[in-house]
């Protein structure tokens, strides 16, 4: 596969700007679908990957009477893990603080799924990525969060914000799944499709 | 420290984009200053980090007669090592295609070398990621040489790049690094200054 080629007319079904700008910068065209009001809940005894992955295997089953013969769907969710809990977006700014100071200090997981559908086959997978962060202050946890930047994220950061630059020590896995798509993986998958 | 504070005029001296975009991103008020023609030789016995650490120390030794007293300065070196090769910018394209083989499917090292130095005090560090590249293909190659990209940086690849999001599976340490600069380490260092 080259940038040019398009055997598929590709459909994003994210409003994130950030995995429209990620996939953006494969060199791909494609369109942005957004289903609003899917419902984010997911069976209690799923751990880790299994959320975002189970999540995104539905959002695009709500595509399903929308997809046409030649769409090619894709459809991601973000979660983070620390401490045996799982982190979604933060509910407000208090909520916000609270991950922060929980992700304050230590090493934490963040798991992308994605799944990609057209009307006859689906293929989805996931990634993991770990993220060291630095000890926060109060202080730079008080900016961050006042920036308003935290709360459309999950963990209640965006490593390509400055809490990322000041904070992460170091990460092992894919810096673009950190962000909401691990776009190496989906390539490789792209190809394969 | 908060972004705000500015005990320093800082001076980056460095004439990478990259770097500066990467040095804003910390919210830190700053000029550029860039002496051209500073020698990037280096003594043969020095390996991996060292280099960039020796040529980020001989870039702030240049800028000794210029520093006003609150002036910090900030200079920086990146290169690659790969297969026990050193690899810093290629001399052009035919040069970006060998290092970008040279990567292909592999695991290499992005060492970066980062100088702080005032009129009465310096010190220095340097952070090293390992980046592991999937298997490229000519015609990746090709696409990422033709675009003009691969020549003003180590290793002849931007992480940042198009070439950084299809190849890239993973990496261990500090994104940022193989962008050229060690945020998160240089944001302590500087609480420390």
């Amino acid at each position: 596969m080259t940038p040019t080629r398009k055997p598929y007319s590709i459909v994003l079904a994210s409003a994130s700007p950030r995995r429209q700008e990620l996939l953006r910068s494969l060199g791909i065209d494609f369109s942005v679908c957004v289903i609003k009001d899917i419902a984010e809940n997911y069976p209690e005894h799923l751990q880790g990957a299994e959320i975002p992955l189970f999540l995104a295997e539905r959002k695009a089953e709500a595509y399903r009477d929308r997809l046409e013969a030649d769409t090619l769907l894709i459809t991601a969710d973000t979660i983070v893990s620390v401490d045996g809990c799982t982190l979604g977006k933060p509910a407000d700014a208090e909520d916000a603080h609270r991950m922060l100071r929980l992700l304050s200090g230590k090493t934490h997981q963040v798991h992308t799924g994605v799944c990609l559908r057209t009307v006859t086959k689906q293929m989805s997978f996931s990634r993991t990525t770990d993220v060291t962060f630095a000890p926060l202050s109060d202080t730079e946890i008080d900016h961050y969060v006042a920036s308003g930047s935290a709360l459309d994220k999950a963990g209640a950061y965006g490593i390509q914000d400055w809490i990322g630059h000041i904070a992460v020590t170091g990460i092992r896995g894919s810096f673009f799944n950190v962000m909401g798509l691990p776009v190496q993986a989906l390539w490789q998958a792209l190809k394969e499709f």
